[in-house]
């Protein structure tokens, strides 16, 4: 029960370090004859890719999603997908010289606490390396909502202080135009020039991604503690740098009231319909058939140039600057991510709920 | 896979409708030799009982938990613990006039569109009676952390728009003497007012419960998708009105620096700590030894007896106005489960901890 | 992980010691919209009740089945089926003469040395008593299977030297009719001579079980880990007293030839047979959609008033005469269990069947 | 829920197919510090090499095993141990002249109902050529057991009508020795003579697998359904050809009395111990510290060169031989297989154990 699978029946299990020779998964219970669609699996993982955007790691990776099972002309056959990602750019000397240094708000104190050793080289499971399999995952999950015409779009709300205006209606052809994946352009260039100035600071930024589901039908979600949110939520805080996740109207609940809150009903001809959606598309658990709606909050990346202080693991003090290449804010690279883990959420609840039909 | 299951090797199921004759759960998976202090479970219901303040419903419940196996000369044995809370004050006619009608931000919708049958009578499983289940359950877990010293501590942060000041210093033992177990006697009075005048207008209100944990130590938690914070988050959200979770600085991390949010090390002879702990505790996936801190959003109650529109489960507009027990806000009752959900999780991972170990 | 838990999507969790005031166990999964019928279950309930035969133990257990949750106007409704069964005629007094004693072949040594906590009263979670449970599941599980026309059927095929001929054509309508449940009245008729004889001698003695499976559709079971004769075999080794089990040709197997073994196909107007079934209706791990035959050997029981050498808890060798209300032979009161765990195997793969449809 | 997962703690996912690139492994829960031995994997794979004796498949299989993830400087790092082993001697075209047939005895039908779809190289996940992953983690199980002084010793017991006597004692020296992994060179020499005498014939013969655990400590198995012996059966009946399981006395039992079967205890100096281990070293589904002993029954090799009766896919009759590389007997490398499933759920159940001292 060590945690590196997510999902009942679409299952999928991960594997790699940053600095081994690839990173992969296993995807069990995918059903079959589904077309894997090549092109469409390389173009999500490019969302996530680095070294595109200027404010993102000059890490080069290829992301290239190799198949070593489950495929057979073209369509998946029921059986496992297995697939790696090479890990084409490995750097591990850039670590050399943090490797007797505990990183700050890394996870090399937790790691080294719980199991008694550690590879310093890049973050072991805990680099955001790791997220590529997520994505690859979920693309494959997007092909099988595509076929229910259901569709995940995440985009940039928020990086700093700077957000996008309350009731902004998001256009998703905006999102991946642009280089922030944040619809309004506008917004995006005053985020632009944040970054411009944190990264002259050799410092980070924090920031938040929100995410909406189209065609979600209703039923999607079970009663009790597999609620979709509860699903939702856990596989969002398993994000690296995840810190927050609200769903309809989150955190914003505390000051409404059940009058200022509650989604009245609506007839026309005898189909009953919602007139607001302040739920986020989720009553009890379970999908109502209206647009799901959620947040996730991301911290500042870690790794900074800026001096900090630290100790080495044998706990001598002294001070710190992560030179390597690093993100500015993980937000831009996280949308594709929160895309996937919700796709890869979504298709384990589709299927689930077959069972009970 | 029907998720009314939640831990892996603490396992608890639970089950139940409100107006049946009882709920219950089994707990497989709780270790042997347990003593079961029976005052000390039946303290942790009457935190979550309603009928004691006055905003909160005043259906009674005596939620007596009766254990019908698992033990032995008051200690557990290692099998499975099951239990059941009778259903002592059932009142299904309080029900008759809504029956046809959906009411709004209730689960009435969604669970007859993912089952196509439905019990009018309190929401079934969607019903807030549900959590003394969980409560009972938390209670148990409660008594294997105490063993470890380890405790959990949750309360009422914010109600309306009235909220505890930032940094305000918690002393748990001002916790449960308050009506409303927010921890600072000025706030809760203003809170009582506000909560006052919202029971006048029929309306209800939201709010916000925050916990955090004493005495975790460093290694609960896995490195990908069960991170502690994703395990709590679900945790969390599988609470009914629950609309969001942050943990460690939260949302507030969107506007932070990394050398803002950073946790810096210190060594005190040659011992390492931390100089602070924005992180909450927790550092990827796994829990650093420090307190662990997350806060929890709920929305106002659905049932208002204040006039709303609604619609018959035929379609025919209408309005409803919900007459029947309800609580004012669920944040005060929220309190309890809040903590038991965290317990449960803690436990959970305490004894996934020693199969590595 | 503690292992009272059975079932992928349709879950059976069990609980109870044969001592305290009732057994039971929650389904969790069991498709909304199935008549509970209260007399089939009853029935079902009856075969494998003591107190019948004259050969069976004399305790008498009325069985009930009380359903607690999910239920609504004698349908389930997709949320947790909890029954409990009360256990009427408890008499741990008659136990008290064996309380220090090591039973033979009994789990009293096994418990004590993983648990280090133990209760003498009648064998706690290793009680026969435990099997009535999982009838009761059964025989909601045969609910399901019957609208999907599959019907299983167990039958004493063996006890001592006395067996039914190879290739006895079983007529399932003789097999409840007979006190032995076996379909032959001539090898019934020695059989129960058998049985008054070893039972006047004091002893007891053993036997198998066979059951085949009608109407199964294709497609039951998962390729590699979870194929179908693998959870039949998992399901049928977990019932108390089981020592072997074989399907198809069984054990036989080890001294036939591939042309012998094979079965070849047919083609009667392009619609394609076997011509013969020594595969036993699973190919690869998945159902074929022929009959599934399988057999389940079941030791003596262990219980035996003559008299045997042993030892206290605390190391003194000293007799024990087990003098209890107990079967000479646990095949005819074992054919239900075998029923009802075919039947909670096969509804869950016929669930897990629909996740790929 | 697709099947291709083993396990609780100690999860074994395979996926690949004997005609893809590579077949593989992901171990999640392989506790940290374990050094990988790479000469004992690689002697452990070449026991179930083919291509070695004078009976096995001409295919030759070089079967390294390559860790791409979970080892840091030679040892386990906590995190998921991932593997391939590359299909190095693919020979597809030996199966264009089968492409059209049903192969009796063979997955094709049922996997074809199952998923509608089919690769006909080679038998797919239903290959035996899947059972070399079992092999490498079962390796890996061994280096985990053997720190525990566990070990898991299987052999040929019988071929045919060619078996070893009854009580025959085992010397676990023997049995690698010798070419069919029996360990008494007299039967050995008689089954070699019957396995050329079948080859000659061009067909194929069935036989049995025996196997012993030797100083497994008490405590392992779970009361209810997750009895050892139920863990175990489920994990023989997986391997392909598996058709029986019987541990202890096995189907014997069915001849016996309670008196003949019981292990009677005795006490040395005021150590319990049993005189007898007709048990099989399992008690109420824990092991109790003797002997674990089972045998498992494997059917004759499908593939036979002898004419067989078959249709086409679309159900035209004719007839089939299949010439490819195919053994005789699949008992002798079986043996491989057996040891690595036994000592993958003996890991399993050593790590559960864990969790409740």
């Amino acid at each position: 029960m060590a945690g590196n699978t997510i999902g009942q029946i679409f299952r999928l299990t991960t594997f790699g370090e940053s600095h081994g020779s690839a990173i992969g998964g296993v995807i069990d219970g995918c059903p079959p004859d589904i077309r894997l669609d090549e092109k469409f699996i390389a173009d999500e993982m490019s969302l996530r890719s680095p070294g595109k955007g200027a404010f993102s790691s000059k890490r080069k990776e290829d992301d290239k999603v190799e198949f070593i099972s489950g495929v057979f002309e073209g369509k998946t056959t029921g059986t496992p997908l297995a697939f790696i990602i090479k890990n084409s750019d490995q750097a591990p000397s850039d670590y050399d010289d943090l490797k007797d240094l505990l990183r700050p708000s890394h996870a090399d104190f937790s790691f080294l606490k719980k199991f008694g050793i550690y590879d310093h080289r890049g973050g072991g499971r805990a680099s955001a390396r790791e997220t590529a399999v997520r994505v690859a995952a979920g693309a494959i999950s997007k092909l099988i909502l595509l076929t229910n015409n259901i569709s995940v779009h995440a985009f940039t709300s928020k990086i700093g202080k700077i957000d996008l205006k309350d009731g902004f209606i998001v256009d998703t052809a905006d999102i991946n135009n642009d280089p922030l994946h944040c619809p309004d352009p506008t917004t995006s260039l005053k985020m632009q020039k944040l970054l411009e100035k944190i990264q002259k600071e050799g410092d980070s930024i924090g920031g938040i991604v929100s995410c909406f589901i189209k065609n979600c039908p209703s039923g999607l979600g079970e009663p009790v503690f597999d609620k979709l949110q509860a699903e939702l939520a856990k596989a969002m805080l398993s994000i690296p740098a995840a810190k927050g996740f609200e769903y309809g109207d989150g955190f914003a609940v505390a000051e409404m009231t059940g009058s200022e809150h509650n989604d009245t009903y609506e007839s026309l001809k005898g189909k009953i319909s919602f007139a607001t959606n302040h739920a986020g598309g989720i009553l009890g658990g379970i999908s109502t058939g209206e647009d799901i709606f959620f947040s996730v909050a991301f911290k500042p990346v870690s790794s900074i140039s800026k001096e900090q202080r630290t100790v080495t693991f044998k706990g001598k003090e002294t001070t710190i600057s992560v030179k390597g290449r690093h993100d500015v804010c993980v937000v831009p690279r996280a949308v594709a991510v929160v895309e996937a883990m919700a796709a890869i959420v979504l298709t384990d609840h589709l299927l689930r709920l077959k069972t009970i039909k």
